[in-house]
């Protein structure tokens, strides 16, 4: 028999990471804030209900998606929430990227009602999530990992065991998207000065992209950058910021100097105030050619 | 009939370039500021001549790799310098890492001398000079280039033409380094933030070198950062300062901020302070963890 899998969240990553389960399994129990976004779906075949509670009711393994902590939050301890439920469904995977200390407090808490919880946060931007080809980043008990991990197979290409602490892959997911960040803007401070001296961006992507940096990041970004069109983007810069503060407090705390995060985040704050807080986060190179005159 | 070849500089990158240009084309003529360091390379069959001078006279492509602008202006200008020579060469190629500036202006003087010149600096560690498997970045006249490139073949796995402006591969290699130096520093800011989450830096360089970051830079430097061990690495700090300084220069004259470069800048002057100075240039590792108390 299949396990009956639920998932909360349909957003632009989501959605996609359902469908693959949908595809897969046969059945998927659904719910999202709005329920519009859930309407693809439904059509597919995927089963509605109408909050998170009665989703975990009817589940065995209940997977989240969800865009911040507040949002997780509300869907775990609101009052229609998972740790509402009466028929408790045996794990909470939680894919969403949110802060390490978030997830340690909901862990105490699903363990307290009798449900096992994983950090499952995930990378690869919508196209890769489509291909149910993330790689994922997970962290929890053992016993629990092994129930999960067909289920995360569904979904990937690579499951990453960060240990047996949940706030671990939480953790690896903040620094996963500061690298990625600091990449970018790496190469588009040398991009503007290359520009300056006659070599386009397309020629810079080409050379690093068959030498030092041949890497999926490079690939997975050069098309933006060299096209400049960050407008209708898969990642929207104000949750890159979201994760940039998430990812200064736990340096804050644990006494950890990051000069390029310090860097990153000016760069985040600045492109907010330019109206570019649903454009992909790599707009940050939009400012850094502004701030060259380009 | 062979091209009888000159090097000058048989450093840590020139001598395993130059053994290389000598078992293929069995036969070099070389020159270096201290004779010492040549002493394998003669015994191995090249010809020993007592200045750059000779060398011209005595090659038709001149080779060099030297440490920095200084040591480059001597071979070319000094009193036993290339440009004093009486039978002429035919290119100059220049393979050190040295400010655009300098490119431009010996570009000039070999032209006004009817010596052709071209810049072809190189990324890739001495592991790979061995190997023969350099990454060459090329720029010049286009007649010359083609000259050259049998040549530089001898050494490299690729050669990217920048263009035929020479300063144009010298404004690339620089820029190079500093998206060497800037993953070098993101890696290692995430890496402290891990260790005290407890995810080791070798667990890090495992779940990145196979997902986002899969890349030359990543394989090439995880051995050292992860064993810590700089003491004798590839790349001397110092000779890293000199070039995010060049660049700096360059990125200063454009109008281009760099704000990771600022970053990086400070990092290496802070080192050299502690006595890296000889250590390999991803030492800057080592201040990471030490401020974040590690």
């Amino acid at each position: 028999m299949k396990t009956r899998v639920g998932f909360i969240g349909l957003g632009q990553m989501g959605l996609p990471m359902a469908v693959n389960i949908l595809k897969k399994e046969g059945s998927l129990c659904v719910y999202n804030r709005t329920k519009e976004k859930a309407k693809t779906i439904i059509e597919k075949g995927a089963h509605w209900v109408d909050s998170p509670q009665h989703l975990a009711e009817e589940s065995e393994i209940v997977v989240t998606m969800v865009a911040n902590d507040e949002a997780l939050k509300e869907i775990v301890e609101g009052e229609f929430g998972i740790l509402n439920c009466s028929n408790k469904p045996k794990i909470h995977i939680s894919m969403s990227t949110v802060s390490p200390h978030l997830v340690t407090n909901l862990e105490k808490k699903h363990q307290e009602k009798g449900i096992g919880f994983l950090a499952a946060p995930v990378s690869g931007r919508p196209e890769r999530a489509q291909q149910g080809a993330l790689w994922i980043f997970l962290s929890g008990r053992e016993s629990e990992k092994k129930e999960a991990i067909p289920i995360l197979e569904l979904m990937s290409v690579k499951i990453f065991d960060l240990g047996t602490n949940p706030s671990q892959a939480a953790l690896f997911k903040l620094c996963n998207n500061f690298m990625i960040l600091s990449f970018i803007e790496s190469f588009t401070e040398a991009a503007a000065l290359l520009e300056k001296g006659g070599i386009s961006i397309e020629k810079a992507g080409e050379i690093w992209g068959s030498s030092l940096f041949d890497s999926p990041v490079l690939h997975s970004y050069m098309p933006m950058l060299s096209k400049g069109n960050f407008a209708d983007g898969g990642f929207a810069l104000d949750l890159g910021l979201k994760d940039m503060r998430l990812l200064h407090e736990c340096a804050d705390k644990a006494n950890v100097p990051m000069p390029f995060l310090g860097d990153l985040h000016e760069k985040l704050l600045a492109s907010m105030n330019a109206g570019r807080e649903r454009y992909d986060w790599s707009a940050i190179a939009m400012l850094t050619r502004e701030l060259a005159g380009l």
